[in-house]
């Protein structure tokens, strides 16, 4: 007999993971190694330690281990904000008259508005632990920011943001929030670095621009005596300690006895897709259980579906470690999408791989039916989603709208990332009805790959 | 032996209350009556009617049931963001280094971010049940406009919002929250009204009222077939529906065997801090337990610590019926304080007559030490609150602080009422070092007091 199923599930801090799960250690096609720009040889924990901390380099290189212990201040980190829960969408259900179960692993509950915290603690934990003064960033729409200053705030550390200078000036009140937490927020381009001296002096009155803004903030780490860079999203660090995400979500479902057959989850650098899907995705690599994944892009930066699967810079600045993934190209400028988040041009290693090996799929989506499915899913719901997450729901209830028709009792699992607080000015060009799509011509992303650096 | 205290007590779906606590059936001196501002007799249920939805009218009068059953359809909205959790505050406990335990409830899980939403689905449900097509209400800092733009969207009820024309244009993004929700938002004045358009050819390019808004949103119910006015605040049928803050809290607390020594919350109408402490105060007047309760207002809008308890309007366009309250004049004009929740002249009648009576206490903080609190209180626990909520974080702390002197080990239980995350602008102000504090002089209350209406 199964249990009835609650509107949230929250697991007792007891059932908490205690360990992080490490995909690569259970796929048989490992992902192809970081290269260095200098030498086209593949990095070693020791030059990776010149811009990362130590033991953060050495999970990022790790693909043997499959779980690592999760240090006790995390833990204690984690239980302020976490176990986040797994919702079953009800409301969503009986709105769309679907025999499908639809359950959502819910991660905007805390400030940052995103699962963004779970790997900023651990990054900015490791820092500490190697007794650094602080680390230094980058952010666009600015979670990523958001999360790391709360992390540093709470551990004593200083925090140094370089803040695409539109976001900045579009954005003022992310901005804040991350000044409340204590952190330094510099628009970049700025007077600060090299880099972005140059750049000013080039492009006067530029606004600004991811690329720059990470070529800056390595540069600010480098420069000062105690720091180190960290990243939000892409490295398979960050997927690593995401996979809280997933394990909770398993925990749960397991808990009530749920077995999805479809995992949605929306897909920019990989940190949230990676993080749901690694430990389902386990049991698949070891024939334990079968699922169907679909990764989740904007059609605007289609990485995944139109992409190729090659070596390419992770920067628009080329100064980070070359990764082989699935790319449009590192000096792909996709349009101003709304999902800045999911603004990027490739796809972590690790996503790139499950998915060249088919054990996933990948859909693009544009940007107005997103918004739409935000709002049906807003009303019914009542979470305002993050335009990066509404790319999850879109699939979502497209999916379950194909059971009502066939009469499937399916149940689908998504990952609902966040909260669309800070986005407001894109829901109101959707209320207005003046939202555009926006789809690259195949010309674009011919002459974008076309400049990919050439590797052996 | 006690059990180990999580981070968060969630209680389980079967232990959410079904039923609301109305604390004046166990006063002994009851809320003294509305009044007919016409014949300044006692309103009955058939003349409030006329405004309010006919149940809403019955709860409002009603001063002898203790318990109310809540409809299941209110009680599966509840379950889409309740339980909300009751958190212990480790983290700010070991960051003061205090003896004390402190406890909040926090009532900022959803997308309205506040407890609003509480009373917005029950005013909602009851106008959906009487075959009403919609509400009318008003809104300044825009909490309870989202809430009721919530609810109405989940049943399929037409909202129709007046926002302070300053809070329109100030704080777009909640309007497109509000609209994202199926809200027709209109800045008052507007020309949609009688009263509207009279203001606006008395006071043309003026910014509007709360006052003002109030009589727009009446006038339109009321010119409307089939529509009625709602509030968010003030009134008892509110603190009723609040009571599900209190009757959750305490169940976790008994659960836990938690005894709070202290119960702090932050006052404007009421609302909060009625429904957090009547079924605490309920074992109090009941001889069951005894309680040390603390209501803490704006030193710029004092109506406990430096009003009259009298006859007043509820509203500066004196349409509506009087109240016996606390109060510092209907024509009180608080100064620009940040917190715009706590903005009321007045105070809610049940509050009134419980602090009257010495049942509780209230205490008065300064703008500037309310934002230290929150910024304090955001780094350690994660949470970003909203000002308002935060006058009660600051009486928390300074409580702690006193334990930490003496070396008592008192619990401490503080309502956190909401999120801040549509309040930067503030936090800006504190952060840029430029936020000021007022404090109305004791003339300036006089001359208020002075025009108070004259009751038998």
């Amino acid at each position: 007999m199964s249990k009835t199923i609650p509107y949230k599930i929250y697991l007792e801090e007891s059932e908490l993971p205690k360990q992080w799960y490490n995909v690569r250690a259970d796929m048989k096609n490992k992902p192809a190694p970081l290269l260095n720009p200098a030498t086209m040889q593949p990095m070693t924990v020791e030059e990776l330690s010149d811009v990362f901390c130590t033991e953060l380099a050495k999970q990022e290189l790790d693909d043997q281990t499959a779980y690592i212990d999760i240090p006790q201040e995390i833990l204690d980190f984690y239980k302020m904000y976490r176990p986040a829960p797994l919702v079953r969408a009800y409301c969503l259900e009986k709105a769309l008259g679907t025999p499908a179960k639809i359950y959502y692993k819910f991660e905007g509950n805390n400030t940052s508005g995103s699962h963004k915290l779970n790997s900023a603690i651990a990054q900015a934990y490791y820092a500490k632990q190697q007794g650094l003064k602080g680390v230094t960033t980058e952010t666009g729409a600015g979670q990523w920011g958001t999360a790391l200053s709360m992390a540093c705030a709470y551990l004593g550390l200083d925090c140094q943001v370089y803040m695409v200078k539109c976001s900045y000036e579009q954005k003022p009140f992310r901005r804040e929030v991350m000044r409340t937490y204590g952190a330094n927020v510099t628009p970049s381009p700025s007077e600060t670095t090299e880099i972005g001296r140059k750049i000013l002096e080039e492009f006067p009155g530029t606004s600004g621009s991811l690329g720059c803004a990470i070529s800056e903030a390595v540069e600010a780490a480098q420069k000062q005596e105690g720091y180190r860079y960290v990243l939000g999203s892409v490295l398979t660090q960050v997927l690593l300690h995401q996979s809280i995400i997933g394990l909770e979500a398993m925990a749960a479902c397991d808990k009530y006895d749920i077995k999805p057959d479809i995992i949605i989850g929306c897909a920019g650098g990989g940190s949230n897709l990676g993080g749901l899907i690694s430990p389902f995705m386990g049991r698949k690599l070891r024939g334990e259980a079968d699922y169907e994944f679909i990764a989740v892009e904007p059609a605007s930066c289609p990485s995944l579906t139109r992409g190729k699967y090659v070596y390419d810079f992770c920067d628009t600045g080329k100064v980070c470690p070359l990764a082989k993934m699935y790319t449009l190209g590192s000096g792909f400028i996709p349009s101003a999408s709304h999902a800045g988040g999911l603004r990027y041009h490739g796809m972590s290693s690790v996503v790139s791989q499950l998915y060249d090996d088919g054990l996933m799929s990948a859909r693009s989506v544009e940007q107005t039916s997103v918004f739409a499915a935000a709002q049906q899913f807003a009303r019914v719901e009542g979470i305002l989603p993050a335009p990066e997450s509404s790319h999850a729901i879109r699939v979502a209830i497209d999916e379950a709208m194909k059971c009502k028709e066939t009469g499937e009792e399916k149940t689908i699992l998504f990952g609902l990332t966040g909260t669309g607080y800070f986005d407001m000015m894109s829901y109101q060009k959707f209320n207005d009805g003046v939202m555009g799509d926006y789809i690259p011509t195949d010309d674009e992303i011919e002459k974008s790959l076309a400049k990919l650096p050439k590797v052996e």
